[in-house]
């Protein structure tokens, strides 16, 4: 399915609230849902931690985890989505944090390294993407991925 | 000029940092500033609140605010705008309300109204717009408009 039509279903069907947590895509996932009419249901809004100031001071994430894996790893994910979802009092969360470029890469964490996490009652789960392309394709390819795991998680997929 | 080359004109010209806070356009403005590579020297970040409940409890907007004046309300967008450059300490700020439709509109406030409020150090600017076309469009014309706005504040036009 498209990712709007996914977006569809989850509204239409599921009584939930939603958060974000955005870095490389700065607000995109966010501008996608919301492009949706009738999102105000179940999306109640996010933070666009564009720098790592933003996600120490405002998403909390411990500033040791950014200095010990750097802000695109798991553990960062990891805390950014579990972070907004306690602050926006949601019931899903979903955080992005890349390396978009072109500047940026290096050997270990190239252009196109993505970390995701998707965070429910349950617990939290993460993902790890290496995109190809341009800036543009990398951003696009992370929303398109976000978007997907939030379904499948809201679904039971 | 385009709204990209608006972008790429600041980011190459000036030493400043910048935040959002976005309800209609739900992170459509953060997205367009972080497609230009380079962006991170002074984009920071922002919130986007699109429930009332995030607006007052994460952007800090006086509940009394919004029971008053309605969330798209020249008073919203200044409150937006001044406690996310506060929050994130920038030195710009810029807030984006309004009324997406196709639902939501009434008499007094029709699909297309929007507020913005733009903030630096010498005070806080307001802006009232009614933008026409569909949902897509009148986001797409917010997020132009709050770019423009922006440049000419950064730039003293």
């Amino acid at each position: 399915m498209l990712k709007e039509e996914l977006l569809k279903k989850i509204i239409a069907e599921k009584d939930i609230t939603i958060a974000v947590a955005e870095s490389c895509t700065g607000g995109m996932l966010g501008g996608l849902i919301t492009s949706i009419s009738g999102s105000s249901k179940i999306f109640k809004g996010g933070v666009i931690s564009y720098s790592n100031d933003i996600k120490i001071n405002v998403l909390k994430v411990d500033e040791q985890i950014i200095n010990d894996f750097g802000a695109v790893s798991e553990e960062c994910a990891k805390a950014m989505a579990l972070n907004v979802r306690e602050i926006f009092d949601v019931d899903y969360s979903i955080s992005i944090t890349g390396i978009a470029g072109p500047d940026g890469g290096s050997i270990e964490k190239p252009v196109g390294t993505v970390w995701m996490a998707c965070v429910d009652e349950f617990g939290v789960e993460t993902f790890l993407s290496n995109f190809k392309g341009n800036r543009d394709d990398i951003r696009n390819s992370a929303v398109s991925l976000a978007i997907q795991v939030l379904y499948n998680k809201i679904f039971e997929m």
